[in-house]
């Protein structure tokens, strides 16, 4: 097999983040579910921006802020996810580019507008994200290129991207062209709801070996395996996939393969601002050690610090310098 | 006369900031005057976006970010700006209208694109601008209610909207309103490039007796008393208007009523981001002061307080609460 292109070639929905200051009062009010993502239709999302707070807009989406964070640490990244042909499209597509990622989808005219995710920020620095998908779930498999994932030697795709019909197509394109290459397939289950509208579909993918590397944080374990028991829950989706990653936020991380297993601590903060992005850096970091040849271990410090970087400021992509916070390991 | 609906009206350019972190080399690189503002075309604009890296969106545009300022501290604030029908300009409404301020100008269509700022904000601290003025120059005289003027204590005015000529004469023509009634006038020197390009007619204002309160920092008001002598300049500036205001960045602010003269140090932070809208915030917090009838260290006090709050994060507008942080002030 020739060197790939691209350490990592990441596909997920293309969504400009517009974060606001809110309460636990106005939660309660709009009747949201606090730390959860919600799908909203287009009516929604200007009912509720117009009685939220005035925004910063970031481009995020889950898995092109694991592609921003793959580049901030030096790794090669690429991002596959559907803009239109408007200002958000042309803000998200500036945004990943200047990151230093390979952005392969070209904007279309015929998508809608650009998908936004209202997320409200509640004093505990805890994120509630209402999601209009707009143009990203209209990424077709047409806009596949197996060539390009067969040119990566991790496949990475967000379980969020399982919601849409279109899309969901694309990734089984994707996963099958990545198989056919012979390359990894890293998946995340994004979120406890998502997994709960997608459970027998994402253990489909797992039993049918589809996915190499599994992303997880625990409640998403717990509803993955349908248990209240976490080691239960990790042992059931140990058992399913070559190796697991389960993030326990301030409590670190674990990684098993097998009969191998590691733990981390998360890396100490000095203020928590935001926790929006916090699993897609981690992933970033993990991924970004294994493209180096890391050990389990060293990948899961590498995710630490760039989710303890992302949750001390607003947004979901990296500010600081990454590759000096990582230091030795990626010297 | 009665009781003015509002207690300060601003009238500026309405800009959309886009901010990136950059380096030294870039501004050098760039030809960039580090901490000046500079006009640039739609040309430009496109080819520096594509340049810079990753951007935060958030609405700015100076006497748009005192008049929230304004509003955070509870002042009657309204403001005056025009913005195009785009994605920008509905971002620049939502903002303005959730800061709590009265939006006057409806957006139009036939403006071109909604003004934007590219900021680079470099390790230090400081903001380089380059602003796309688009739809913010065609702000017309049209657009200028002179009841809405007649309503408002004290209008607010940024040396800024001297630049394009059709926001000039929609300037002109408010200061003409807000006489006409006995309202009082504040004025902004803006930038030192800004006082270059319009010193005479600046001047001209003070000596026709039409500015009440004149806001600049060290460097505007030695460049519009053509000095190095920053005591000569204040004198200067002093003996043409009723309250002049003076920061001085780190070393705080003065301010000079007459034979009345008052000084204030900077307040203390915790750490330096973007100094974005550090003059503008003190603008607000000044004025604020003086809406409640407080005296000039007070009100010089507030002004110290709202700069401090907004250099400790990217973007130009308070996130905290400017009320809780000025305490007894405002009690």
């Amino acid at each position: 097999m020739t060197q790939p292109r691209f350490d990592v070639l990441a596909i997920g929905n293309a969504i400009v983040d517009v974060i606001a200051d809110s309460t636990d009062a106005f939660l309660a009010e709009q009747g949201l579910d606090k730390g959860s993502m919600r799908l909203i239709d287009q009516a929604e999302a200007v009912r509720l921006y117009g009685a939220m707070g005035p925004g910063r807009e970031v481009s995020g989406g889950s898995a092109g802020n694991t592609a921003a964070g793959l580049a901030a640490l030096g790794a090669k990244a690429a991002f596959v996810g559907q803009v239109a042909d408007d200002e958000l499209g042309a803000i998200y597509r500036h945004d990943i580019t200047a990151a230093g990622v390979d952005f392969l989808v070209d904007p279309r005219s015929d998508v809608g507008a650009t998908a936004r995710s209202l997320i409200l920020v509640t004093p505990d620095a805890q994120r509630t994200m209402n999601t209009f998908l707009g143009a990203a779930q209209m990424l077709d498999a047409r806009d596949i290129d197996p060539a390009a994932i067969a040119d990566a030697a991790i496949l990475y795709l967000e379980g969020y991207l399982w919601d849409p019909d279109v899309p969901r197509a694309a990734m089984v394109k994707a996963i099958d062209a990545a198989r056919a290459a012979g390359r990894k397939v890293a998946f995340t289950l994004s979120d406890t709801f998502c997994v709960d509208r997608h459970r027998d579909g994402f253990w489909k993918l797992l039993d049918d070996g589809r996915i190499d590397i599994l992303f997880a944080n625990e409640a998403e374990a717990l509803a993955m395996a349908g248990t209240d028991d976490i080691e239960a829950a990790k042992a059931r989706l140990a058992a399913a996939v070559p190796l697991l990653v389960v993030t326990k936020s301030e409590r670190g991380a674990s990684a098993i393969a097998g009969s191998e297993r590691a733990d981390v601590p998360a890396e100490p903060i000095e203020r928590l601002v935001d926790t929006t992005g916090a699993g897609d850096l981690f992933a970033a970091g993990f991924l970004a050690g294994q493209a180096r040849g890391l050990g389990l271990e060293a990948s899961l410090k590498l995710g630490a610090i760039a989710a303890a970087e992302v949750i001390q400021h607003y947004g979901a992509r990296p500010e600081k310098d990454l590759k000096a916070l990582a230091g030795d390991l990626l010297a």
